[in-house]
């Protein structure tokens, strides 16, 4: 009986750790400089950052008036391509990039009174970005994942999902594997990145200060160029549910 | 400079082992009994099993005409309990138990040619009686999570998600957490038991024949009783989008 293959030692085994003293995050600020400075990186990880200091370095920072019950609405409807679903003050919009999420992602958690965080521009961008900063500081070549949380539908409770990402697959191909049966598997693609990002936030808390996780262990090769706007985003007419 | 904090003996950091050598499972196998003699499992370990091999060992395994296109068809319209969409052979469906998925659940792959698995009929209490099965088998006091493939609207790429648990929060509840600038959190669910079913999923393989993964790290505080189907599953009348 193989008692010892659950052991830490496992050379399959994925770790999670927490990126902590990374401090404020303000325009300008090198994050992927500060990042590979608070960590000690490998070739193979990956790093997962929350929007949220990503959007802080990136000076998406706005004035919010919170005594005018409708400039919060406003700023929400200038972040979104359209509304699907309005309920009280919930609105459920489609960003620029394609996102379906709550308030077009603009958000007042986390930041200065009188301020919003809107979404980085480009999220494939940004976490390009942080990839080659860290490769520069460190010398490490390295997956980024931009995390976001969102809901989602009929389930409750939110995840984080990835909303940018860089030397990394975004989706993972596993059609035309054969099965434990010898079978081959039709269609099972893995949206790697999402998993990625709900990996990291057991590590998270969102009220701990820590916007970063490593994550360790993955084999190489589901490293590569890839982005969420050409592999995740699902093309409106492939969708069932628009 | 806090170099040290990312090292994998930090204090907080999350493992995820992979639980190999489990070999076939079959009706009336132990399950529980049998992830327990193949892992060193501890107290306040998270235990993510696959739902195909808790069917298989719940017996929930039919015989599928597989040259009569409809057999499959009415199988998975007798496991619906109605259907949201139709695209050519694709059928999404709401489950008996309130679960959105494809083909309600009803899976050809990893099984024998000429069977279809069929989601367990009460995955809550498969959940439990494999939590009850390895205390008995070992003393490890343990979160269970089972674990399945779900597709989701409007991204590309699949997740796996929770569709029973037991002994392990399904939602965290952070309202009433302060921010870091001390702003109190309006409305922060966290589903944890999907983010440990993707999180598991990084260390198994739909054709590697690993069903179960072991997820070790996290606070106690996260351990109590709990159910995907009062907690997970929205309520009808909750949901913008059914």
């Amino acid at each position: 009986m193989d008692r010892d293959v659950a052991r830490t030692d496992s050379p399959s085994h994925i770790s999670i750790l927490p990126v902590t003293g990374i401090g404020e995050i303000i325009a300008e600020s090198d994050l992927g400089g500060i990042i590979a400075e608070h960590s000690q990186l490998q070739d193979d990880d990956v790093v997962v950052v929350t929007q949220k200091v990503v959007s802080k370095a990136e000076g998406r920072v706005v004035p919010l008036d919170t005594s005018d019950p409708d400039a919060k609405k406003r700023l929400i409807e200038s972040e979104a391509r359209r509304i699907l679903r309005r309920r009280g003050d919930l609105l459920i919009t489609e960003t620029h990039h394609g996102f379906i999420c709550a308030s077009s992602g603009v958000d007042l958690s986390n930041v200065e009174e009188g301020y919003a965080v809107l979404l980085p521009v480009d999220p494939d961008r940004s976490a390009r970005r942080i990839r080659d900063r860290i490769r520069a500081a460190c010398g490490a070549s390295v997956g980024v994942v931009i995390s976001d949380t969102f809901g989602r539908p009929w389930r409750n409770g939110l995840t984080d999902i990835a909303i940018g990402c860089a030397g990394i697959s975004a989706i993972v191909d596993l059609r035309g594997t054969p099965d434990a049966n010898g079978r081959v598997l039709v269609a099972t693609e893995v949206c790697l990145v999402d998993e990625l990002a709900s990996a990291a936030e057991l590590v998270m808390s969102k009220s701990s200060g820590i916007p970063a996780a490593i994550v360790r262990g993955l084999m190489s090769e589901k490293f590569r160029d890839s982005s969420i706007k050409d592999e995740v985003i699902r093309h409106p007419q492939a969708d069932l549910f628009r």
